[in-house]
């Protein structure tokens, strides 16, 4: 009973985690986290991802930038990058006589969940071990340059990165908005402008909230994310960037 | 110590359960599951995703063609679809006089990893209270029609479904590929014929893989992939049509 409480005030009170010690996290510690998710659930038990582990100082160096400079790059001891991969499972496919046909759009999007869960996986069981991570969006702005520094071959799509160390100092709790907002019950009900308001009325008036709106000079919580933070430029040309690195990659999607 | 060891083998030993009991899951039980899955991170806290819960068995009756009759969304008492969410943040930042820009492929995706990363956060935190869950891949096929059922708007996809009940029997264990088949150190380094023989030969050695390629009457346990589950043809056309869906729902890809 006592062991059930503490798993859910575990999962209530866990956070990102960006800045690290010095201490390292020995390989067979490693290993045994990445063995503990890979039970992770994988689509017709397929495992259609790999992780590159990125140790070498040099090389997070190099990943930096594609990162655009985020410091946990190379303050973590350990930086993964977990890749959607087709590559691994058609070479099996065609050592076996048999035909893959998974250069596809479809293909592509179930490689991406396989690698987005077995990602999580691992974030909870490190988590759980007393590491702390921190994933990087900017996997899919910058895959060129990732894959070419990791030697990615075609079919293998780099998805999410998480940076993994011991944390240093105390996360910050960023609060979740209301149940009611996100779940819906037997239908999904579209939002009136006063479900909207009542939705992010909390996330708004934070602190931290207020303090974004004013240190970016814009008028509202939703203008740092548009304006700043998730711009339209940035989408589309990271959109554009990214979709055809994955046609190269040999995911060629329908017209 | 003991309950780091628990926690270990709990991860190790899980597996997907597709038949449970007739016990009903309480709604505080689902939304305290609900809550905890909801602090798995996220994508600058935006939280970009929906679930739309289904408990009602005429709604059930109805979803189950869209996942290929697979038994367990008829047998579970919930069934929760896990969508990519863009409608709600861009109605609030509409509210806001803020001008959204996320109706683009990269948007989409970060969408696509907030919401697979909530899914196995639920899986987890389900599990872990002793309920069992079981991954609906078909969820990508059949968008068009589920999203009619679940009356999503634009801008909201379905990614995936969890069904979710208290198990029925044991699970099964169905292996993984070993560690060094699919974690990479430092670089990729890309199979060879005799790595492809090695990652594969447990899997291919296991009864039931035998068995899968005999009632199927294959030369080999890749056939059964490519010829029977996860065929070109079914693949390319649900490409096409998740495309046209994503497409149509708002999220236009770049050309």
């Amino acid at each position: 009973m006592t062991e059930i409480m503490d798993t859910r005030q575990f999962f209530l009170n866990r956070s990102t985690r960006r800045s690290y010690t010095r201490r390292d996290i020995p390989d067979p510690v490693l290993n045994d986290l990445l063995l503990q998710a890979s039970h992770a659930p994988t689509t017709g038990n397929m495992q259609l991802y790999s992780v590159i582990v990125t140790r070498d100082p040099d090389l997070k160096r190099q990943l930096s930038p594609a990162h655009f400079n985020q410091p946990s790059v190379t303050a973590a001891p350990v930086v993964l990058t977990f890749c959607a991969d087709f590559n691994r499972f058609v070479k099996w496919c065609r050592q076996r006589g048999a035909d893959p046909g998974y250069d596809n759009f479809q293909s592509f999007m179930t490689a991406v969940l396989d690698t987005a869960i077995l990602a999580q996986q691992f974030c909870t069981v490190a988590e759980m071990a007393g590491l702390g991570c921190c994933y990087l969006g900017t996997t899919t702005y910058n895959a060129p340059q990732i894959a070419r520094l990791l030697d990615l071959p075609p079919m293998v799509v780099p998805v999410t990165t998480l940076t993994v160390g011991y944390p240093d100092g105390d996360g910050v709790e960023v609060g979740r908005l209301p149940l009611d907002g996100w779940v819906h019950s037997e239908k999904y009900v579209d939002y009136t402008p006063a479900a909207i308001d009542s939705i992010y009325a909390a996330k708004e008036s934070r602190p931290d909230s207020r303090r974004f709106v004013a240190e970016n000079g814009k008028d509202s919580l939703a203008q740092v994310f548009t304006d700043v933070r998730y711009t339209r430029e940035a989408n589309e040309l990271f959109s554009a960037i990214f979709r055809d690195f994955i046609a190269r990659s040999g995911f060629p999607f329908p017209d």
